[in-house]
């Protein structure tokens, strides 16, 4: 089977990460890239190690009313890019959005794959979630549904490497600066919160009202870690429990014995999850980490479109993280 | 003046920081050197941009009964190597001990330099505090001892470079491994939480019986930061308020409008301080940034050097942090 | 078809790459895995990202003479530790050696698979090139052949991640002192001279005695780049000209326009080479770029692999690399 | 003594350095600081660790002709920005141009400081040599006076820091894909190889019309190694014998034993040179290792204004380097 598959946004750092899953991508079959930075280029002038196949491919400029006949696209768009213009892509188009315009928008599955992959399948539009939603809620989401914390007292300190800011990031995120250097920003108001609020909310059935986040930028190129807080009074016995419990059959999350590290997870589509509890001091810890390119975007968008194209999940996602 | 200064542990991190700044210090002269892995080396050997004033001192072995005649030691041995051996060294050499054998423990004033220097003048026994601890107590005195935050709520995440490992930290700090990977480690039974308990319980009157601490090891050399989630009702205006009025005289330490990022204290012993407050989430954030090499270790032990030889604070420790 | 693997050296950077390709791999299956510092583990403790059906497989001490039935060994050992044991394992076991004891030895093919794959294809034993040697003489090997440069005046300047060191590379490798550091080491005599003598008097039929190798270790877990300078009257056309015609049906080697950049290899099998020539300057020079543990050592393993296999030569290593 | 001193282009890394030094020197007084990008800023808004003493001067806008009473202007302007303009600065203003519109350049002394005190002392306006010459002219000085090597034979191959490309170097040095990358650039034409052929000739006698220069951008910040290869039968001892009559009253120029790393100059403004020959290869090898923004910048700068202001050479530039 060949799925006739485009990428917009084919410049930017998620939307390369989703041109090398698509090339490895048995039924996957790469027929357009779009990007305007660098729209006249070849493929291989911009990703010279591009195979053969792939290499004389031209970069077209972003235009939906133009496009071949695709079967998927895969949309890797500036916040607020995506929005208007995904809208005049024909229907008969599966989409994945890995921007940030349609996550909890009405037409649109939330695609917490491992989450809820029944809510994705058979859906032709999917919103890829955030990349720090991406592991705090996978990490969350067996607390939650069995009522192990409390959804309103959730803290979650995140750190990410510095590609989850994408490649226009600007001079905040050269090499001279943040090399040896680590950023928190965003306090209290960072723009991931009403999603991760609005999830929360969806998998406990109550309120996310007091959540607390806090980014910080990472001298790494990948790998996000979210160290979580909690009240709640269970034992780490039983958040281990939920977890080995609710991702039985999930293929990419993993729960481990010890902390996670982020470099466990990078240029792969896995998820760890990790829990420490002492009901003493009332507190339920919960860490997730993932590549923030990989299951916090282009990995999680290869599995929700294996999911809605009817693929085995795991379809081109198999490959081992890349270590050291 | 010339203060006859002796250095033990001079082949370990905070060691050689020391000798950085003892080497630049107008006052302190350096006259003894020793280390366990260097002995019999010239500093020179281990320290090639070392002064040539400096350069053909030997390391000599330590042997606490065999020191030439020295009016200051910092010693910076690791943790249980230095208490009985200081207690070997005549009573008429002042120490300042880097390492955490002696922190909260009688006969030694516990060396939070910025907070407490009225209780370290005129000693000659002073244990310098660890380095998580230098961070997260500069931050929090403020709102203890004014009472904005809850003492036994505090979440101390922890951030940390590698150097803070020290250079025996072996096998698990090799580049390949370690570079482009964040770490988490210690969860709920750091051996930091003790120092910092007893210190929050004097600062505030209180119990801290509830304090979270989660170190983590993020891929730089140096640097460190605690990011801290504490109840309380305070504003942002009122902690920047305590914290001006509390450091108002105070010369290493800066309140900072923006979050502070830990390069900003490279190289230096400046300690920059931050806080955000939301009310409506009964929440108090407070952040605290060192270089682990400075204000987490030799910077406070020569800042508490210049207090108990009677010498002015910032005394060899006026330079401005390495940037970029 | 599936194929009886074994690796031997996992707990190494070269055998964990192994690992990962293999598990990628569709004809090979891994059966056998040996390591002596973490016999007794099972897979998915040292690798927690590894496959589900890969997880629960033990790691053996090694033991050439109590192997399980094995159609492919990959042997990733240190120098010196390969060629006593090796010769016990059965001769019907096709082995290709990442380490150095049988480079340029009777019995055992020379496995620079871009330039000679017909010496390496019916063999059952493969000695796989130094990572250094490969970038260099997959560069070199055109220039050689055509006469373009005169093979006894190559000056290679080479620079490598630190993982061209090894997991065991000990003290010297420590993140706090390798971070931010560029380290020039074995001038005028390293271990891989003798190696690229000797091949590039084969590809040259002229002695290559005034070869000049200096390597670099750079601040980055992987990469190797060599740039090399020869006297010569060549032309860079002629020179690429050379390259692609040598090359012309090789699927690993890409002549590149630019400079070759180490991150473009990072992950892949792949060899980026480039050449820039002044007659006038009597200078002809040559790139060439692996990732140290790519083509360098795992990846041209597997390649040697698949050729000894009768696969075809692609077989599981068609990947692009990882960027960012 | 005061001497009222002002640097413009102190929002780039290289004016940013000279502000480190000179808030440090106890002679030159800062009462003006300029930056087109910063302008109207105070310097604690861009150096958040500056003393309390300069923290509120405000960054003008550069204009040569509304300057305060000066006795010394650091420039370190883009190249082509400070012809022009440092050409109105009245005559009385002694100036320093770390830029490089001004090397040998009439009426400018070319500030090589350690070989050539002799031709800055008493001028009024320095030209500081770029950074690459800088480290490869001070190695190669001894090599040439004493006819050494043949000067028309010298390879540089070269490795510097990112922050050699300046605050404004762009996209082109984002952290996520300059980290673990390594980068040749400039193959056979690179802007400083005018320099440093003038200054080969005149140290020689010669021509260095062989001159050949290849730099690479390694993955850190600060450092800066050049890797030499000449003609000649001069022995290592004869080489070495050289450079220790050659420096041995220059107090910033260190012969090293073993081949020197960038970290050892990391802060200062110390050059380590280093020699390796064979005779019988014809070769000579010269190694010389700067901080960039050290003795390839703002600490050479200085050097030169101590010089021409009559202080002792060393003055304010005897710390130590940043270790590790």
């Amino acid at each position: 089977m060949s799925i006739r598959t485009g990428i917009v946004g084919i410049s930017g750092f998620g939307g390369g990460e989703a041109l090398r899953l698509i090339a490895a991508h048995p039924a996957f079959e790469l027929v357009y890239a779009a990007g305007d930075s660098t729209a006249g280029s070849r493929i291989a002038d911009r990703f010279p190690g591009a195979p053969h196949g792939l290499a004389d491919l031209v970069i077209e400029k972003w235009d939906p009313e133009a496009l071949p006949e695709l079967d998927l696209l895969f949309a890797s768009l500036p916040t607020g890019a995506s929005a208007e213009a995904l809208a005049r892509v024909p229907g008969s188009v599966r989409i994945v959005d890995i921007g940030g315009d349609h996550r909890h928008v009405d037409g649109w599955a939330y695609g917490l794959a491992d989450v809820w992959p029944e809510r994705i399948a058979g859906q032709r539009r999917v919103a890829n979630p955030g990349c720090f939603p991406a592991a705090a809620l996978t990490a969350l989401a067996p607390l939650l549904t069995e009522g192990l914390i409390a959804p309103g007292t959730i803290v979650i300190d995140a750190k990410t490497g510095v590609s989850g800011a994408g490649r226009g990031g600007g001079d905040g995120f050269g090499y001279a600066t943040t090399n040896e250097n680590l950023q928190p920003y965003g306090l209290l108001k960072h723009v991931h919160m009403p999603e991760m609020e609005t999830t929360i909310g969806l998998l406990s059935g109550g309120s996310a009202a007091g959540l607390v986040f806090t980014p910080h930028l990472v001298p790494m190129t990948r790998g996000l870690l979210v160290t979580m807080y909690c009240r709640g009074q269970a034992t780490t016995a039983q958040c281990r429990d939920a977890a080995r419990a609710f991702y039985a059959d999930r293929p990419f999350v993993r729960l481990s014995d010890a902390p996670p590290q982020t470099k466990w997870a990078a240029g792969s589509n896995l998820c760890f999850v990790h829990y420490a509890a002492d009901p003493a001091r009332d507190l339920v810890m919960a860490l997730g980490v993932v590549d923030n390119l990989g299951k916090g975007a282009a990995g999680q968008a290869v599995q929700n479109a294996n999911i809605i194209c009817d693929l085995p999940e795991t379809t081109g996602l198999a490959g081992m993280p890349v270590w050291p």
